[in-house]
């Protein structure tokens, strides 16, 4: 008989996003991943920013996990996973559908909502995550208009 | 010579959003739409609700017409008009590309986050729209479950 799967780390669900964000970045696409996961640690959905690949605006990370998990009837029991800290519009996100748990790889290189999110009880935790950090500076340095756009930061350019 | 178009109302622009909202009536959805204009009050995007549609929990209408509104480097000058007042979620992408008004058909049906937006530097308008309420109203009343599903407020049942 077959013992139940353990559930995984906190890291180890952080590598499920960081590989989706590792994959953008091959891509040539913004190198933030997210994953969505259940209550015993499986994975509902995963998901890369797709502004370059797609053209598409509305898919950031985190709206791309969620989307890949599908309709569901609520989100009591999930985790969302993000390597980066969730800008307003996905912390709306996790707001809105109740998702309880936040996990976040870092929290450096953008000022995200995470700490309004726990102020609204959601359990945050940031791993503060040296890969998650590394990838993401180097891609804001070497393309800061891609990421001011993905961000709405140039509305005063 | 051929003048230019004039600029179209906030009653004209909510007519947009108002007809996604019907499409999305007649194909057994959720019946709220939405659109973007730029500051000519031309049109850049225009959506509507596509969870049933689609199976896509990450279409908001707002959403959707921010999506379709493709790529853009900012949104300053642009209008977000939606039938009803926006969720967490949808509030969240208003604030974090700095749209800087949102036009909203009806807030009654659902106790959305305009107010939050106007607190925050956007533009707000509700045009109190007895269309959108009516339609809503229906809607609300007639799947309670669906709708619960489509703003998270399932969590305690």
């Amino acid at each position: 008989m077959r013992s139940r799967e353990p559930s995984p780390t906190l890291r180890e669900m952080l590598g499920v996003a960081l590989a989706e964000a590792r994959a953008g970045h091959q891509e040539g696409g913004i190198p933030i991943g997210a994953a969505l996961f259940g209550p015993g640690g499986e994975l509902l959905g995963r998901g890369r920013n797709r502004r370059v690949q797609d053209g598409d605006p509305s898919l950031h990370a985190e709206t791309a996990a969620f989307r890949a998990a599908g309709r569901r009837p609520h989100y009591r029991d999930t985790t969302m996973v993000t390597t980066l800290s969730p800008c307003w519009y996905c912390a709306g996100l996790v707001r809105q559908f109740g998702i309880p748990r936040l996990v976040v790889g870092e929290a450096d290189t953008f000022p995200g909502q995470h700490e309004w999110l726990a102020r609204h009880g959601v359990a945050v935790t940031v791993l503060d995550d040296e890969t998650c950090r590394d990838l993401m500076a180097t891609f804001v340095r070497e393309q800061p208009q891609l990421w001011n756009e993905d961000i709405g930061a140039l509305a005063d350019s």
